[in-house]
């Protein structure tokens, strides 16, 4: 099985002491798959991954595999500032059977060359030696700061052609993403939002894994289902409407807002009241999943 | 004893695996003292701290104190972008009776409000729950992407009077460090370069945590230790010469090729081989430590 469509980078859940709710994670990341979502990309952006201790993602993705999720199904991000964080990750992603990682490049260091670029990957790739890897660039120069361009993706296909596969565009730059498409025939490039679902489905890409997807998932998947259709314009307008929402706010926590799980990990700010009470009225009393 | 004066952030030697190499570093922690440096700064920017795993960092940590170094000469970097490691670490330290702390802000997210910036050191000081705590801000805007702006620094030195006591100025903009030395008196500013050494000293500021220190920290030292004498001004020049040549390459790198263990972790590249000539021509003979 090769994983494509639409995968939720899943919200990670909170308790009062802000530590990760495994009850209600699982819970959620098996709606989510009942809900029309093809993978999980959990560790994201999204599931403030670089807010968790390495430890609280280990934990989250054992107790994920024991719930009985496919691995197939499992896009973890496993990038982190450090080598040997990114290493053990991937090396433990890979080992559970995981359709793909998520790589974002170390990120604490800015305006590195491509050459530092393709060592980073090729060095993690070398060093995690398991011929099942198969990586998903991240690329969200908006928030990493570190942009992958398509020089880099050039050279580490060229080295790693069976390894790195391929590529999460975030930047919200369509003429980035097609690029890439038109660049990499057979390179599996999934959108970072549902917003170009259509025209990166249309112009042969995987999907898309897009933040919405933990609140509109159904919604989205029917796009993605029915994107030769006739209906297709449609579907993307609808879901754009939603999205249109959630982006009038800080996104990650309006969308745990309305989730009913409102918190956050500093850096990030929870929704004061008053645009906790603004959001809900724009939702409306839909029913958006089951 | 209130440690102040010139502070080296310690580079970190790696053996031809890329793993630290121990003796090596408490060799070097060992000259830099002996050379004059009043305090290490382990675990900073130059360090490569966040290209070291929590693990690596604290074995380090111990190390340094098992082989007899007075932790009241220790401000060890401990900010992380995960909440849960940036308080471990900084427990770490404090427990060990260090000087203080070094602190980034976590520096995944960016363009995130003062109040999220707030709530991030509020909440690691919170849970460290330890009055010995002592937090130096570390301000590096070109490399974190997350600046420490004065009106921060202001609501923290107002909520925690005893423990926000003093930041580390490497954005390389003296208006910036001068605008925090007038706003702030008592506030112990370090600068990031001993360029600014003899300003900071007349401005009131505490010394400097420069990278430089690495391997001529007899010359800064000496800067320090007359900057109210008629030769500061000459002392001044001398070492922004030598600043000078390894700012004219990727200046971690350079530290490392002139002092012989050359290797750095991803994403930093080594010197190539024609820079690494070239930097040793420019130095030239003079030996500059002991």
């Amino acid at each position: 099985m090769t994983l494509a469509g639409v995968l939720a980078p899943v919200l990670t859940p909170f308790d009062d002491r802000l530590e990760p709710d495994l009850p209600r994670f699982l819970a959620h990341c098996r709606k989510l798959l009942a809900n029309g979502c093809d993978g999980l990309a959990v560790f994201g952006t999204t599931s403030e991954a670089n807010s968790l201790s390495l430890e609280e993602r280990e934990r989250m993705l054992e107790a994920l595999l024991k719930d009985g999720v496919d691995p197939a199904r499992l896009m973890p991000g496993t990038g982190c500032s450090a080598l040997p964080d990114t290493v053990r990750l991937t090396r433990k992603a890979v080992q559970a059977g995981c359709a793909g990682v998520l790589m974002l490049p170390p990120f604490y260091y800015k305006n590195i060359s491509d050459d530092a670029l393709f060592r980073s990957f090729a060095e993690t790739i070398e060093r995690v030696a398991d011929p099942r890897l198969r990586i998903f660039l991240y690329h969200i120069p908006q928030v990493s700061a570190v942009p992958i361009p398509l020089t880099v993706i050039e050279r580490l296909r060229a080295a790693y052609p069976s390894m790195v596969v391929g590529l999460k565009d975030s930047s919200g730059d369509w003429d980035n993403t097609r690029s890439i498409l038109e660049a990499f025939p057979g390179f599996r490039v999934f959108v970072g939002s549902e917003k170009f679902l259509l025209r990166n489905m249309r112009a042969g890409g995987a999907g898309c894994i897009t933040a919405t997807a933990n609140f509109n998932a159904p919604a989205i998947a029917r796009l993605y289902a029915e994107w030769r259709s006739l209906d297709a314009e449609r579907l993307q307008a609808e879901v754009d409407q939603v999205r249109e929402i959630f982006q009038s706010f800080p996104l990650i926590a309006a969308l745990k807002a309305a989730l009913g799980w409102p918190a956050v990990r500093p850096p990030l700010l929870q929704l004061t009241p008053a645009q906790h009470v603004q959001l809900l009225a724009r939702l409306g009393p839909v029913p958006y999943t089951k």
